[in-house]
């Protein structure tokens, strides 16, 4: 059954996420570059991470007094090496952090052939894959990876969340051999939390091995998840420590203690850490392409390659963002669906702004 | 039940290796880094990929007139950027290739923070785990990934074909904080083919969601198994699908034609590509831990909370072949089985060398 969308001019949208952010004593930089960052998860259909879950992120784990410092300023460390630079963020915003953070790769990158930023002392990004798009439109092999809020996934074999969902995203420049980047981009356990509760408003089980009970055992049963599981066994928990290694490499104390600020002590920290690395394409290009291709040809056809032989319906990372973002663009507007429309409205509200009213906005249904 | 092995004296074993590849047609340099490989693969109880794979491999696939050109040479391509080097192998041995690739990426790394070596015409390199293995105890970060030597892997959703098993490699220099590196090492198909016909010789079933039949469903019946899935749906196909458009971008062509060389035309390609990435730890610490801990002390402490809260049991990746590795130092030799010495007699006899007498090892069991 189709969905029905309310069609919201993004300067609209802009306007009402920059005095959300504002409200939260953001500065008018920050709210800016959170806007920008929340109508560009929504223009591809990210509505996991969208305004709402970016402000109620905000709300949870941000300003006032908890990970997050309206205001505060990025310090880059001292280092002999030319490539890589490495930031104490000081707490501020993630989006802003990490858009600072790819334009600084991508940055050495074009300097060096390959850069890489490592971030201490970082709030939250909320949709890694988001960067790392931005990074293959202009042109870029772009991978980054975080540490999760809290930690809420257990180790394989294990029964207590010592882990964060840890995502992982990297972004390829494919735009000109299919149309669009590839995004591969997902968290490591099985489900997100948001999911369980979900499937337990809704009395529907959870997916195998998606999470353990309170004894350490997998459950189906929502009610009965008290943590989450990696997916795919020891391949999913490798993934998952590779985020909290980097992590403890660059500046990131305990996983359990990550935005528990009540178990935070003297001289500990809670904050997460983020890990961007780009490399230009030409500097991993070696130039002979089969068939006299150009480097852009040749991974057309590798792809093409792929998704032929009987898998036509197949689907790449990073198509259905693509799809959406065209359905955006012919709408003319970002998409919001009518409860979404009133969660904004409640955003409205706390920061004294005008509420929308449904009627202003055409609709679309797909 | 233990199994019983036959303590062989290293040299013994690398005289035997050095002398099969001088056989095959290589170089002394290359038969004696693919020996001391094959040491390193058997030392950590990598038995899928010690000396008796590496000959199968290149009998299939190598010297002979097909992927590989025993005495090659690798060509360093021109490049503006200072900190990834690109090579063409020539279709070099992979054991030589990819020492000689991870030793570049960590003079770069030593110099930029982080170094990168893509390698187009490249045979196969066995076993991604031991570079990042001995990069991580020489204390840098390491990655490498390649494509597998044939598409035997079916994209999600799809019914060919058209993927390698296309496995991915980190290293992290956790020796200082745990007594040996973390090494998360696997290929992205559940299972290998290898493995399919193990179960099918041993009248076993696959485990679910492992292989497809003729007609792209699932099966568990190894007899009825064509094709390999990947390990986690669409998560695991986005990791394959990164060494496919990796190797696009460096230089490697259609991956159905990869290694089968009956298809290859004028002009195209069925060489494998590879690509290391090595970053320095240094580069990317902030100099800010919690509790005034050093860097190695930081690790060893998120270590320890990660395993901690009732995780104790849990393996680290690398644990077991760190402690494979204890037992074959505290036993003095390689271990082998009497069916492997067995194979290594083969080789022995093929290469014109003295067979080896079980009775002139001695044994160990566990």
């Amino acid at each position: 059954m189709p969905e029905t969308y309310h069609i919201v001019p993004e300067a609209r949208h802009d306007a009402l996420v920059t005095a959300a952010y504002r409200h939260r004593g953001y500065t008018p930089d920050e709210a800016g570059e959170a806007a920008r960052f929340c109508a560009s998860a929504t223009r591809h259909g990210i509505r996991t991470h969208n305004a709402i879950k970016a402000l109620h992120l905000d709300h949870l784990f941000g300003s006032g007094g908890k990970g997050c410092v309206p205001g505060a300023e990025i310090e880059e460390k001292p280092s002999r090496f030319a490539a890589v630079k490495t930031w104490d963020a000081n707490r501020k915003l993630g989006q802003p952090t990490a858009y600072r953070a790819i334009d600084e790769a991508i940055a050495l990158a074009d300097k060096y052939g390959t850069g890489t930023v490592a971030v201490d002392n970082a709030f939250h990004y909320l949709w890694g894959g988001g960067y790392v798009m931005d990074a293959a439109r202009r042109g870029y092999i772009a991978y980054t990876c975080c540490t999760a809020a809290l930690a809420e996934v257990v180790p394989f074999g294990g029964k207590f969340p010592t882990l964060g969902t840890n995502p992982h995203s990297w972004g390829f420049p494919t735009t000109d051999a299919i149309g669009f980047p590839i995004v591969i981009d997902w968290a490591t356990s099985v489900v997100a939390m948001g999911r369980v509760q979900q499937l337990l408003r809704e009395g529907k089980p959870l997916p195998p091995n998606a999470a353990v009970d309170k004894n350490g055992n997998p459950t189906a049963d929502p009610a009965a998840a008290v943590a989450l599981l990696p997916f795919g066994a020891h391949k999913g928990y490798g993934l998952s420590l590779i985020n909290e290694l980097v992590a403890g490499l660059i500046g990131g104390s305990l996983p359990t203690i990550r935005n528990r600020w009540e178990n935070v002590g003297a001289g500990d920290k809670g904050t997460c850490c983020f890990y961007f690395q780009v490399t230009h394409p030409e500097a991993i290009s070696g130039g002979a392409f089969a068939k006299g291709r150009s480097q852009a040809e040749n991974v057309k056809a590798v792809i093409a390659d792929i998704l032929g032989h009987g898998n036509e319906h197949c689907i790449l990372p990073g198509q259905i963002e693509a799809a959406f973002a065209q359905k955006t663009a012919a709408a003319g507007g970002l998409l919001f669906s009518k409860a979404e429309i009133e969660a904004l409205n409640e955003l409205a509200a706390e920061a004294g702004q005008p509420l929308w009213n449904l009627e202003d906005f055409g609709t679309v249904a797909f």
